[in-house]
């Protein structure tokens, strides 16, 4: 089974080759997962990589996961509430380069979350930057040495979506916006974000799906393991 | 006729009280309008105000209005060809107030430039600011100063759409945000930028239709009179 | 932190110069805000401005700002059910020129009401019309007094959101519209009535996000006190 | 052939007996018909009905149904440019009932005058009422005799589609409301108008395609037809 | 206060006009009001006209109006719990010539029911055929006969919307489509079935919003009302 | 009433004729479908088939059927919780040609098992092969025998929607492609799986509604038929 | 390079491994292709398999293989304008099972010639059956011998798209429904018809993209293939 | 002016600061430009920094561009007309590390085009694979070894916008993805493709606007830039 570069558990496959070809091991999405289901997936996973990440994941899912690794030394499980993250199983602190995480305002700080506690897990340090939208700019201003020595910067913002065009024209490495679903009426659920930071004048800035905070991460975090080699 | 308030030409009924409720005379949308329509509409109203401004005209209406009125010292016809307008009859100076129009990109000048040359000729002072979009934050911060004294502000952006937000962030007077067509893809002919817009974190920003410089000339001169009186 | 113009809470950063720039000090959208962070911001930020705006506030929110801020005689808290604002601290009687708020249904009145609260906070005078939708015009017609010496209209509107459209034809002042989520089917939460305003005929008008009641104060406040100078 | 109820042309089959279901005989749709097609289609179909109508047809498929038809006084071709309407045989003079056709600007005639010309083809009365967009209701609220006797209203608008609403209040009849796609930027071709009539607060309106005026005729005269049996 | 046509509750101004224009008391929607507000309207309106219909209302509303209204033998309430419908007052037996209501599936009964139940509180006789959806024709064949006599028929179908088109081929009198919000899926909550009905090709049809029986209830009254002179 | 082809229960018409039509007797959507309705449609149609499938169901409309036909022998209940199917009645044991079920993740699973037990139900062989998404296309690489034989493929796939594009160039029979609601953000339920298998590139494949894994099941066994004739 | 499976040309890869796979050699998609690229990819890949198929081409583009393919006695070329097929090389009389390619009208025909000639290219026999739209369901019903021995079934049907949902009902094979643009207004070019056939309420039906002639008869031809084993 | 960090030209303000930030000099968009303003752009800028690239330029302004340029040998013009890409200047030869650029079918050519021809000529070297879109995935499988030793990889894709996803699970490299506006019907220009990518289960994919070659070239070769530091 192992030879097929993955597990299979029928109603799942889960990937065991990626680590090596993409740098890290499986990360769960844990959002309208049965708990039955989440939990077997990461029992039979974590022995593969040792740890294991999970996003989008409620306090209930948490506590299933925490449940079913217990009594196991070997892999302890945290959970960070705002982001819905899980941490299941040792990662190492992390030391590689610098990623940027900026967001627009509080109410996109988890998904900035997300996106911070993933790469802090795949290994890249991150600076964070929180409740910087362009109404008041001068708090962005204020604050541009946290860019330096970045080799990516992630921006979420909802709303208007206006932060990364911004943070585009102050930044020299490449930037991952992250819409985010923040927002009411013609907001749409993050849809106006997204097509304000597809459509940014600001060159070398690329998108990800809305409220995809792992998504960005993982992309920073593959250039910033580039940056750093 | 008259005393109905309006000139009634069958296909059209020409409004001649609304000089007195709003303080200007109609101002014609040029868009789509048959030749013969236009001028036999011109022809009639022109000697109710003396003067008429038209709107998203082709050079081919503006050549029919001049042939119209040709001979008629009393309504000399001028045309704007980036901004596709007409002014028909003869325009006083503006002399009032101030107000800013500024756009993001050399594409949004035919907008801006619609909003800018209908509000002189309602009577407002204009200060034009192109060109200054958020990708390169300095050219704006660089020239904040074209907002002082100024009773409103008009920013046309089109593709992202974020210049107002952060331009409402620099004033303290009423800014009228117009979305322009201009991008492409995503841009969704303006829409992308109309709901940046109307998501704006920004307070004191309205937003009127797609391209429609003529609206937020409108708006930002009643602002402006009602501050210069 | 002071000097930098905002107080710096690490997942917010509270500006300080907005009342300077803008008029007015930080107004807080409740919606969607945790009680401890939202109580949070209001502790470290009334003592700069004396007095806070907490608007989309749930009844809930309104209980943790009041416990917050027991004891203190000087931060009364006050809430508007159906607007759900939230007053904390010393309004002062509004005095400055005077705004129209008019709501076409009564499911509107939420809506209108938080244009109303929003704008008395900020120091305008507010008359209030309420129920008189296009359907029966002369609802409407019958009170056109309420517009007299006005120096800004505000119009809310869900449904259909044509009452702005003929509202704007009777005032010669600026006309800010406000689409309501009201409605249902094709009302698509505001959309039709976002699209009516964003395309009516009328001159003098702009529009504000769907239930944006607050932005339309703000932007009317803006201009009756540039009228009231 | 007959007595299936249509004549077969293979790429056609033109149906005779909906004379007798509807109380018409078949309306041909010209847009984006082949001449040839076109051509074709009346010569076999106008010798069952003796008359026919073709709807939003070109000057240049005129020319082709004439030329077709040309050298019989039997069918005489007459050609509407405005509303792009050919009328092909003999019409008796309308001498049903009364409707009236009323549109908002005159940029919504071409749809108000498909409507009005194919009521009449019909054998119902039209009074026209042209040029009475809500932004100037004196204009409307000068002419309401113009509703005394009707037994269906068509209201044709463009942009915000505001005017079914307000006329709606003051008739008791049936109202048939017809978008346009007059407009631009976020009128989307006619959408905004159609979601204001659909969303409309006014009670005895319903809604065709958008520039559906034969639709709102076809509807109109229906109505006409049974309420002066 | 009569005199202005309206009562004036401020947050209501409940209209006593429109019994005389449009033939039948106010109709209230219940969708998302407030009991109390409700109760209230109720209470005040009912003693003019002496009988209300409240359409898409709760259970917890019918039992608030209930108590409301209760020891008054003058009005008594009922209520229907498929359509969502109240009738409070006394209604007199239908008497007015027919209309047909119609409807695809058994989960687009309630749209259907509040057409009927509508259209016999205005005094028009109706007929129920229900179930009849195009994917088994047969259904719809076999039942012909119940449009015998209509004057209107009301046609209402989720999903693919797509019954109205067939049935507008087998009428002569006018056909008023609903579309429901049944299905999943790509039915996007009825905006499906609604493009589909303004699309049909059929004539002598038009379209009210999305679950509105009383609007097509409405409608197709006023007709049945004109052809039973 | 058999005559007619269904059994009328005048708020539903129950086919009898379709499954000589189509091969097998009426499926019953249980979404939305009130306890009441559904137990007794299933009551009075078992009789006529002997079996009955139920879609989209929940535990507690299991739970009604069940006690329904408590005591009967005859009609034996089933339910399948993930996929939301309840058979009712006796099903023969599959042994029809071979249909493979494939599926892209583990949020998929439930339609994709909605579509296998159907089509199973139906009398078609099924295989499955389930979480072989593109992202790591050597999962389906590795199982490409399962097609071996097969005359029909469903895929089901949300997010991305991809899979059917790939596994369509790898089979020679037809393929049933069924997008799925599982996504976040700008997935949008489904809408952008959906489009991404309308503009495959890939031939040989037709889509079904978002969800619709009981409508993919009956083309496939349609052609499974056919081809097993 | 045959051992690829396909042609490099640089800018295209033909694919050579195709036919064996889908059981028909490559058909190039011709909107939109340059001349010169099409024609040079028809001269390299005409030698293998001996025939291609060329869909919605233009005269031009007919023109210019003609031309390329010159002087070949072995390679005739034939153009089918109203479809905008081209035929280049030697086509077998098709010989295989039956297939009906069905429109709903006149303005339909074009994509339903595209099924119907791709079809026959494939080897399926095709029988037409052409302007049968539901408004006037006898002309369908008269002529339902036509579905007798088929294995499968296309509808063409543009603006309300309901035909297939009609037919669907007729007849116990598989039908594939291709929604087309024709129509105007609220159709979207298409897409009104292509939401009315994924929510068709009939089974035994499965959709393609909006004027994807092509596709269906691909489809339909691989079911055809199968039953006629 | 200098001083500024941008050229003054009124309509346009070019900016000098970016070439130190960003690391190339402006790249201005072609799309819409008048030939005289581009032109005068051009002439003013290229003294600044020696070269230029303008993208989705028309023939015709390549030689308005030629001639504004001519008879300065410091300055040839260069024209890629599939790819509308226009070379003012010299251009040294690319030799910074490896980025791949890949296309789905032929007609995606223009856009990889664009995108290969930006990265080359800001300093990347780039290895183009073509036409390997999902259908027929062993011409991807084929060429894997194209990946090796790459920093970046861009995907152009339209239709069903599939290949990102496949490909991403191949490398383990940052990957672009570009949707192209290649399709029709439900392609929506794009948006399908769009969606599409946002919603790839592959991990480590960003996504910029439809058609957007530039933008991907761009924050390719700043990811290439800081590999190969």
């Amino acid at each position: 089974m192992k030879n097929k570069g993955y597990i299979d558990l029928g109603f799942a496959k889960f990937d065991t080759k990626r680590e090596k070809i993409k740098g890290f091991p499986e990360v769960i999405l844990g959002l309208g997962k049965d708990e039955k289901h989440l939990t077997e997936i990461v029992a039979k996973a974590i022995g593969k990589s040792g740890r294991l990440l999970i996003t989008k994941a409620t306090a209930s899912q948490f506590k299933a996961v925490k449940k079913k690794l217990a009594g196991s030394k070997k892999y302890p499980v945290k959970y960070f509430d705002i982001a819905g993250i899980i941490y299941a199983g040792r990662f190492e602190k992390a030391k590689l380069g610098k990623i940027a995480v900026v967001c627009a305002g509080t109410a996109d700080v988890p998904v900035a979350e997300e996106a911070a506690l993933c790469a802090e897990a795949f290994g890249s340090n991150v600076e964070r930057l929180y409740d910087v939208g362009v109404a008041g700019i001068h708090r962005l201003l204020n604050n541009v040495n946290v860019f330096k020595g970045c080799n990516a910067v992630i921006v979420a913002a909802g709303m208007d979506g206006a932060l990364p065009s911004v943070v585009g024209g102050l930044v020299s490495c490449p930037l991952i916006a992250v819409p985010t679903s923040v927002g009411y009426g013609s907001s749409f659920k993050g849809l106006a974000a997204l097509l304000t930071m597809l459509n940014s004048c600001t060159v070398g800035l690329s998108v990800v799906n809305i409220d995809n905070g792992f998504g960005a991460a993982y992309q920073a975090h593959l250039i910033n393991k580039l940056a750093s080699k």
